[in-house]
């Protein structure tokens, strides 16, 4: 798919509830099924700029929630109607591990704010495989070397 | 059904998120189907202590969200998919307007308490009410008089 281009892998409608304090905006991603290197598809991810949890449901589609908070990981499986929860400090990743559309609402903090260049820098400890049975697997994945991303 | 006792007319489970600034807890509330001297099943409604919003977020029945800041009254319905966003400074009240169960996820911040007291000083400005054809009706509802709550 790399080489098609610069395919849409994943997409991001927001509700225009203003992003500042106190306000809770809301927003639905999709992320089209697919791998790329093995590596099923997934968010960029961010880790908060302010300490702020953030709520995952499920809307269709099978995927699962990586969170990091530059230690440890966990993984939630995702499903319809499955809430994950991101506690405040915990950088998030979404991936679509099945083979229809993978469709989540988010609810966060309006004054969260998205720091990109964390992931970037620190990466999400793991990678998320499709296993020889097309199921998700794991990899560790150290932290970027410097400068490398 | 008031001469029945003390009859549920609805229920609330919580997450085990904490209460907390920055956390974002999440409740389902379960509201009963029927009436009350006309006016349709209602949870006991609330302002938050600080100024913070509240997502709603329709499960299954039909119901309504009643919405207040003091003056103006606004009314969402809801069924299943259904999205009702509560803007910091406005009281709520979810109401049961369907022959079933209606359920609706709800996400708030950690800090953003419940202050019960305002609406039993305020009202919320409307009673919903089952018209003659099954369908809600607000009837305006002024402020309770003092003392009489």
């Amino acid at each position: 798919m790399a080489e098609a281009g610069d395919p849409v892998v994943y997409e991001v409608v927001s509700s225009r509830v203003p992003e500042t304090s106190g306000e809770l905006p809301q927003s639905v991603t999709t992320i089209h099924p697919g791998t790329i290197g093995g590596e099923f598809h997934f968010t960029r991810g961010h880790m908060h700029t302010r300490a702020r949890g953030e709520v995952y449901l499920g809307l269709t589609g099978t995927g699962g929630l990586l969170t990091f908070d530059g230690r440890r990981a966990v993984w939630v499986a995702m499903a319809p109607g499955t809430i994950g929860y991101i506690p405040p400090g915990w950088a998030h990743r979404s991936v679509n591990t099945g083979d229809e559309p993978y469709r989540f609402l988010a609810v966060y903090p309006g004054d969260a704010g998205h720091d990109h260049a964390w992931v970037a820098e620190n990466g999400m400890g793991h990678r998320v495989m499709r296993g020889a049975s097309g199921e998700p697997e794991l990899a560790p994945f150290p932290r970027p070397a410097a400068g490398s991303r």
